[in-house]
């Protein structure tokens, strides 16, 4: 009678090469073998490592975030199969908290090279830099981002069930599709990679498999979310998940602090290690029933609310920064609204690279406003103006400080 | 000593045309003539029409959708000079309030045909169609759409000041150079039109340039916003506006009882004819002092609050519906996501035009979750499960009811 | 098809004194003549006076408050009789919108001496003193008390239907023998009153019944709410009336533009007159069905929403100010937490009795905290900072400023 | 560079009596021992056992609950010198974080018998009844208390500085006043309790001089807080507490996984032992400069939030259950609204018991709804209906379910 505390399904290892833990992977296969299983109804505890599976260090200097090792990430903690699940059902997972390691209170913000990952802005900003925060309770602040401070939305980057083999082929045509038809000189998708793969507790034989067939855990994909790096995805949330495999084959990870809408500049959330409380209960037949292709979720309660009006809110248009009209495109006018924020926050003394990663990381609101007056898409990013502690307020003059400054890579590569 | 009323700077007369009342124009130039002045500081009211000038009728058939004619749209009330604003000052304008005529409580949302304005999901949904409300106080509802009732968001779809010689060109430059390399095999901008250009009060000749040289109040544009249809710019809003010409210009109209982020439809919002208070303050040199070069806005501290638990959100990714892979398109995604939500309500027992209508004016959030894990840009749309009286939490079996219908037009053009 | 307005069920004449007006009333009686018919499930409008009837000027003096004549108030509007409404029902009462008419854009606050009304605290501010607040929309100013601003939580300081003979017995029962029983030297309750009663179409010898029998429209009363002052029921609110008489006989007034909980200056509110638009249901058997035994009520979605953590929230207890103990006094507790937000904004320059106005009738959140650690009842009192147009926060040094005067009473009589 | 994880300035033992810890007591005095320094402006995590010590099991007898040893509660945490901190000073406390002890996920709520605690209406519910709540991250549930599930607001129930000589003295008076003159015939006041002091480390002398003169925990008091039972000073709070004493002696305890405003069944809270994370500031000459007499507070933006409009609100008068009129009485009325919402969940199946349990504990507002009206205070009780897994709007009928039992002793004493 009473509970004992709940059982932890997966220990990860901070001091183990990510690599070597057989309950991590970094691809997403239908044969990744289950890492124990799940009763239905049941709530479990699941560490996860930080996305990069260690490669980031709490210093001024963001030469590791400028060689950071894409082939390796992300490591997921699973899968795990879920008793009764079947192809068709629907997983519910209820995001029943999220906590970083008590010894380990912090993560990191980074801003890629576009060699290396890119980001949102990367034409206009190409340095890696990097912000280190520290954990304070539910609070976050930065060294490398003065006067500012915030209650974190804390959720999972990462979560979904695996896809079966008809799903991973479909993605893999698509994908591989876009990448043959790429003249944009950039890359543009990223086609299963065999180096670094790490299939858990496959042979070798499976892992030179996985490496080959498996999908890369950048994007998030319709079929099963995945990396959506949806913010609101936080303590209380509800994911309905379509299960595709026996056993569903659920993974998680790549944990965030806090997020704003867009993510924008590609490592942009806080990152972290820590551990997740999920409770899980299989929906039979759900993906007919809900007519689902994609995922669905109902945020908790306890978001950090700010109060409508406390929020300082840009507008930007689809027409970019050189003065040229795209049509209906929200991707430029989102890219537009970020630089209006940077163009304002600048004034009191932060330097853009700072801005930039504050934006991908404090809670702010990225809306699609209007996409259909042609041929401008509208968007707005609302800053809550209460994460800072000075006035920020058009009304107010503002008045330059000294910011220090966010970390930069020695040579940018 | 006390206020005796506040002043109505404009009053528009629901029974005579459009293009006969001094006080409306429905084209962005700096020559139109000033309609009064407003002071520094100053509040006052302003009356609008709907933005068709009243050629949407509150019956059942969709034939006025149809045929609507966008040579006349949208009759803005104004311009206003305000006191002492000069070029390069910001115009803050704060929405004291936002209501329908007493004696007019009903408005419309429509669906265009692709030949005629068209809209969001128009490939898929290419009827015309229209769904009529009935206001009751703050609240909506319609016997088009029925088993729905909701607050409105109440706001204007259109305010910014009139833009210099020097903006006006800039516009037509980009957006006919966007029109002369158009392949798309659709409209795509909406160049100058001498048809049906209605100056206000500009002699024969001034109207003639007006219609030559002016933008189209189609669409917003990021030098002064204009038509940005942003949903949060409702009671208690604050707006900071660029000033371009001496006086500023002022203008505003295309009110909108509600509408939901994207105003997918075209016609979205619920469209209607009202009364706008607003209070004018001008912050000399503001540009320069806040490096504005779009519209910023404060909400204000009343938007409906559901909770953010009593949202249901759907996740969209960019491949679309035939499968093929977009690269980051945060347009395709936030097409995919409204289709998620047609899938899951039409279980219901709606048919998919009124789930379209309604998706475009009830207060749904569209946001941006992620845009940089390539090639898939991520997006979500929250539905508050309130505005419906049945249940629609996806535990919950879906139940068909009859619905009835919206209205369609006679024949489909 | 389609409405062609909502229709008005009373209009009041502002220019005619209220007693000639037979759609007004001024006690609770069974037998006050019904003001027309409603039918189920019907939408209308209600016109009200203030609750002083128009006794209260707009001007800088508070003599008009220090004379009010407290035997004609309230003036509420009906009763109105609700088709098929029946004893042992229940009436749903949709509070669609409260607006104050256009061409009166302005309510007053009031402090009333103890001789005349009295206060929450009037033993120690017992001098008559006035506020009179602007509309500017949805917000409200005052110059009387400066650099305050904000949004209204607009609606009826009374709502009920009428009572039947038996529980018109209990009230003057129960009340009767606090009054014959009081020793506190204090007036403690109003008995029936003669003098000024107001029947509605009463003819004479009806009218003198109703004086010599009917309930005091204070205070608010269990059976049906009445005079609840509940600042809550603002638009969108749905409450749930018992009713006692066929027809129900729903009577409404004492409009507020805003107020704080407690509403502790006696005419705490901002009174003023206007427009109420309310929906009717009846629910048949509704007071078995919900054990009712007083109102219950559902807010609406549109409070005005500050977030959380932009309130300043005081702590009171139930030691009187002379350091008397008292037991488990919720009552002195809320009187104690009131004196410390006036020690506190008296620093910035406010003289005590604009605090204790704007106490009142500011949307001050006033919550029972605790009250069962004995003896000490613990309440607390959250102020809204963003009403302020100045920062508040205690880690800002206070500085006074010239605050002017609220009006006061030439003689306090 | 970078926190290796924040200090623990306490560490309880779970399996050792709370009277043998050193870092625990439970008087309020100024000679309590200080069991530690933090410095200004340091973060630190304190460890603290239930209000009650561990008297408390997780089973289904309530015996422990009518036996629980009143003289020894509260064991509360400290006290802790904070560096700089002088009588005059206000300590400002930043409440970052509250956990419950992970292998500990349960907590309990109480209903104590008259004779031994009491509680707000242990005249209608004499019995001792215990519920059980498990805890799943941020929810809780109950076996006692069945289809209700809710996020906690999570806070601690006591925190505050130890009092000067001059301070007690006053306590001791007031509260020793109201004793000796009491003619209720129940106990209204702890006085000072010899039997079971715990002085944390004070020698034999010191700890008999303790239990002689100290103050009891229960009630919290207006010079410094103490046991205030605010729900709303939950994760994010910053509170700011008066100095009495050169070190300023803080203590904290009685965590609590959630409350209801009024924690009416006095162990009303959920109970908790855990962990909370604090930063403390030290304000000079804060109560000079603010003022202060009694606590103030800023909540945290992330409370739980339901929307105005899934709050089913209840009003209650003050008039009594046998029909007796009581004049402006709060507390009064706060026990009518609380019995309107017990007559009106019973209908679901719940016994009063487990009605009267939830309202202690569940996030329920309580409100001061108006204190002006003679002879009615009235008040409100909000309960958000989303803490429920089926409908209990008004407009749905009740339909009784089998919800089993809270636990109840064996033999109420």
């Amino acid at each position: 009678m009473g509970l004992k505390g709940i059982r932890t399904a997966l220990k990860v290892d901070l001091n183990k090469p990510a690599r070597e833990q057989k309950g991590l992977h970094n691809r997403w296969h239908p044969d990744v073998p289950s890492h124990g299983t799940i009763a239905n109804n049941e709530v479990v505890k699941i560490e996860c490592l930080d996305w990069t599976g260690g490669q980031i260090q709490n210093n001024d200097s963001a030469d590791d975030v400028r060689d950071v090792d894409l082939t390796q990430i992300h490591y997921l903690s699973g899968p795990f199969d879920v008793e009764t699940a079947e192809p068709g059902d629907v997983l519910l997972v209820e995001i029943q908290d999220v906590q970083p390691f008590e010894d380990q209170p912090w993560g990191f913000t980074g801003i890629f090279t576009p060699e290396n990952g890119g980001g949102f802005l990367d034409e206009i900003y190409p340095k890696a830099a990097k912000a280190i925060w520290d954990f304070e309770g539910i609070f976050c602040s930065s060294r490398h981002i003065p006067h500012v401070r915030f209650a974190g939305l804390i959720h999972p980057g990462i979560l979904g069930c695996a896809p079966s083999p008809e799903v991973l082929a479909e993605w893999n045509r698509r994908e591989g599709e876009l990448i043959a038809t790429n003249t944009t000189g950039r890359e543009v998708a990223k086609p299963p990679e065999p180096r670094n793969v790490h299939g858990g507790s496959a042979d070798e034989e499976l892992n030179v498999k996985i490496g080959r067939e498996g999908a890369r855990t950048i994007p998030g994909r319709p079929e099963h979310g995945g990396n959506c790096d949806i913010k609101n995805l936080s303590r209380g949330s509800k994911v309905y998940l379509p299960v595709h495999v026996p056993g569903a084959k659920f993974s998680v990870g790549d944990l965030h602090f806090s997020q704003g809408d867009g993510e924008i500049s590609f490592c942009g959330a806080i990152e972290m290690a820590g551990v997740i409380t999920l409770k899980f209960t299989v929906i039979k037949d759900g993906m007919a029933k809900m007519a689902m292709k994609s995922p669905i979720f109902r945020p908790g309660p306890v978001e950090p609310q700010f109060g409508p009006g406390r929020y300082l809110t840009f507008e930007g248009f689809s027409v970019d920064e050189k003065g040229k009209q795209h049509y209906l495109d929200a991707t430029i006018a989102y890219r537009q609204t970020c630089l209006r924020v940077i163009e304002y926050l600048r004034r009191y003394g932060y330097d853009d690279y700072q801005i930039y990663l504050l934006l991908s990381c404090a809670p702010v609101q990225g809306h699609i406003a209007g996409l259909v007056d042609i041929p401008n898409a509208c968007t707005t990013l609302g800053v809550p103006m209460d994460i800072f502690d000075f006035d920020i307020r058009p009304e107010t003059d503002a008045v330059k400080m000294d910011m220090g400054s966010c970390a930069f890579a020695s040579i940018n590569s």
